[in-house]
């Protein structure tokens, strides 16, 4: 193997897309992966790039020195490299170049590369998660969790800025209570434990006292589904607030869904670019009742009983018709959890909603149950045993308000934003322990 | 049980700490949990809290309506109240208080309770946390999770604004790798996987691409560990960088912690006096080197054997010598996790460092091995087998830059925050799972 550079004291002062005609004649230090090697004989083009985009380097092998010459006759795609050198005006696509006086090789890199990072050819999703290291080298894979960090990031500003206090609700919990989902189990000192499918029994406590919360953390599914929307590993975005009603927080979700979506087409330009998409619209933000989408559900041939969840056909049928972001509400009582509450004149319907963007389910939420017999009933209406909910039964026992809140699963909604079919993509390493699936 | 109030239209117009003077005649409406009733016969005074504070309804038997003299002849304390009424000045310790027109009893509460919320009487940290819920009624409790909120807000807005961009690695994990802590198994779907004890060997791999990330997430070590400062779930804020040394994330993290305790004296002055503390002093940040802090430990009369790291007592006795936060760099290679960094002139040294507050370990980090030989070689050296790293090993071929970055414990970083000497008190919900502990 071939000696590698230290760091040594050099440090970046800028970053590749700051090379540009505007600075001709200043001496930069920039760092990177190599990104593409082009030999003209008496002139070498090595491409660099790193988090911010591309520049090049040019060397002239009559100028350059004899360190700095042996060092880019050993370069390959994506070895590690930092160099030093002045900018100068270009007529290439880059406007500016950079003509080295000193590079260091840093590190270097295994060839044959398990798939190609320029994005000229197409590679399956399956190969990029198998080698996501390499994948997340395609700008286009990079730009996916640069819209996911904005994304995060604008909405906890959004929250925080109105007022509520962010937590962190226990994973590891000691009873399977909530119902619905399957649970992973845990193996806690010899007892068994099971992995938090929400923090929705916390967040409920929690308006108790903080009043307006929100979490954004991940929660677990035991589901070995396969399909593209779902993942037993994701990240739940909750939010709660003591003394209102469904109604207020639907409004409060359509606001950050359209802060949201506004950030990103403010903020993220060149990742939407290289992802070629737009967020969904927010207009018209339509707002259907469970009936009103069984019925339009059965004009077009799809019948769903009532009562029913819809099932994936009904569901990509429905986002053919409403493109955008959509409300469902007024679901049926039984095809909800025991924690939502039903309406006072019609307890067959509940003060429930999902939020909706084409065929994928972005949120859920609706007013909560907040009296202890009430709760009592319900977890027994859904088949469930309210002595497995002693622990979140006995908060009730101690002036619980009413409350309402909703949980956003996120990598759905960056699906959305993003324009990408399969969860997997929008998960940074989904593959590790997928493995292990029989 | 008597009838409960449901919410209605009625929605807060105003929060406890909104009643006073300057708004004399305004008509309000306030939510919130009665902390305190006091009846002089002809006149009750219904002290009410909310999450800002407290503020007092002052009710005259003889000028009441009946509805509402029946209801506020119910209330016991910890009932969840709505009042409507017109706030007027008073000479009462308030400056003003709520003469109300209408009341609702939204929801009671058990009596007695299971510990006294006025904070007049002490309560020991078990008996709390087994009734959390009504504990955090308790402004004390409460305002150490507004400083949790502030706090990791803080920490979040600082590392977004340097370009850390915020990513979300996996929980449950394949392989039992990095060594050191003792991991949960979990079962997934009939294959043992891991818990993830922190997101290192992930965030590594995201150097590779990203090159400034951050994490705030759960990870788990599975230490039956009953000390004060251990907790087998908690929250690490994880920050990793390409193209730097420990030295350069040395002083991004003194930013960090000068930058959260100025935003906390600055954002928390009325949590701080709830828990009649201040945060500890950033100045003057000392530096010690391990081979320091072993001759200062051995002059107070404590033997610390050179490479091992430092028990409980021989922290403590620093901390009585170091109040403040200082950092410990130059650990012993051996005494260090595989993928730290031996230094170039003295291999039996390493790039480490730690960050202390007092005699709590708050933080580590250091320069991380880059290069693949050098790491399989740390790996075995720890005694360690680098077949079960395979996954790990296989970024490393394709070009890893050189890195480094740190985790903090949040709740270790918010123990001295908040003055708190249990990591129990700052942690929302411990209690739960901790049960099943034999």
């Amino acid at each position: 193997m071939s000696q590698l550079d230290g760091l040594g004291d050099w440090r970046r002062t800028h970053y590749s897309r700051d090379i540009a005609p505007g600075i001709q004649g200043t001496e930069v230090t920039v760092f990177g992966w190599v990104h593409r090697i082009r030999d003209l004989g008496n002139v070498k083009f090595v491409v660099l790039q790193d988090r911010s985009g591309k520049c090049q380097i040019v060397v002239h092998r009559d100028r350059a020195d004899r360190g700095l010459l042996e060092r880019v006759e050993r370069l390959r795609t994506q070895y590690v490299i930092a160099v030093r050198g002045e900018v100068r005006r270009s007529d290439s696509r880059f406007g500016a170049e950079i003509v080295p006086k000193e590079m260091k090789v840093l590190n270097v890199a295994k060839h044959p590369l398990p798939l190609d990072v320029t994005g000229a050819i197409p590679v399956e999703l399956d190969k990029r998660l198998d080698s996501r290291v390499i994948d997340l080298r395609r700008e286009s894979t990079q730009a996916i969790f640069r819209v996911r960090g904005v994304v995060v990031n604008a909405i906890r500003e959004f929250l925080t800025r109105r007022g509520y206090v962010e937590v962190h609700t226990p994973k590891i919990i000691a009873s399977a209570t909530e119902g619905g989902a399957a649970l992973f189990q845990i193996d806690y000192f010899g007892r068994r434990a099971f992995l938090a499918q929400s923090p929705q029994l916390y967040k409920e406590q929690l308006v108790g006292s903080l009043e307006k919360v929100f979490e954004i953390g991940p929660v677990f599914r035991a589901e070995k589904s396969h399909t593209r929307h779902h993942i037993s590993e994701y990240t739940s975005i909750d939010v709660e607030e003591a003394f209102v009603t469904a109604d207020d927080v639907m409004r409060l979700l359509k606001d950050l869904i359209v802060h949201t979506v506004d950030v990103v087409n403010r903020r993220c330009r060149r990742e939407l670019e290289l992802l070629s998409c737009g967020p969904p619209s927010v207009e018209p933000f339509e707002v259907l009742t469970y009936d009103d989408a069984l019925d339009e559900l059965r004009d077009l041939g799809i019948v769903v009983e009532w009562g029913e969840d819809f099932p994936m056909p009904a569901l990509r049928r429905l986002g053919r018709q409403h493109e955008g972001f959509y409300f469902i509400v007024d679901w049926p009582t039984m095809s909800k959890p025991f924690y939502l509450q039903p309406k006072r004149d019609n307890p067959d319907l509940c003060e429930a909603f999902d939020l909706m963007c084409g065929w994928v389910e972005i949120a859920s939420g609706g007013t909560r149950v907040h009296q202890r017999d009430l709760l009592v009933r319900r977890i027994r209406e859904q088949g469930l045993d309210p002595r497995s909910f002693e622990f979140h039964l006995r908060a009730f026992d101690y002036g619980i308000p009413p409350h309402s809140g909703f949980g956003i699963g996120l990598e759905r909604l960056l699906m959305r934003l993003t324009g990408r079919e399969n969860i997997r993509e929008v998960v940074l390493f989904p593959r590790d322990v997928e493995r292990l699936v029989p």
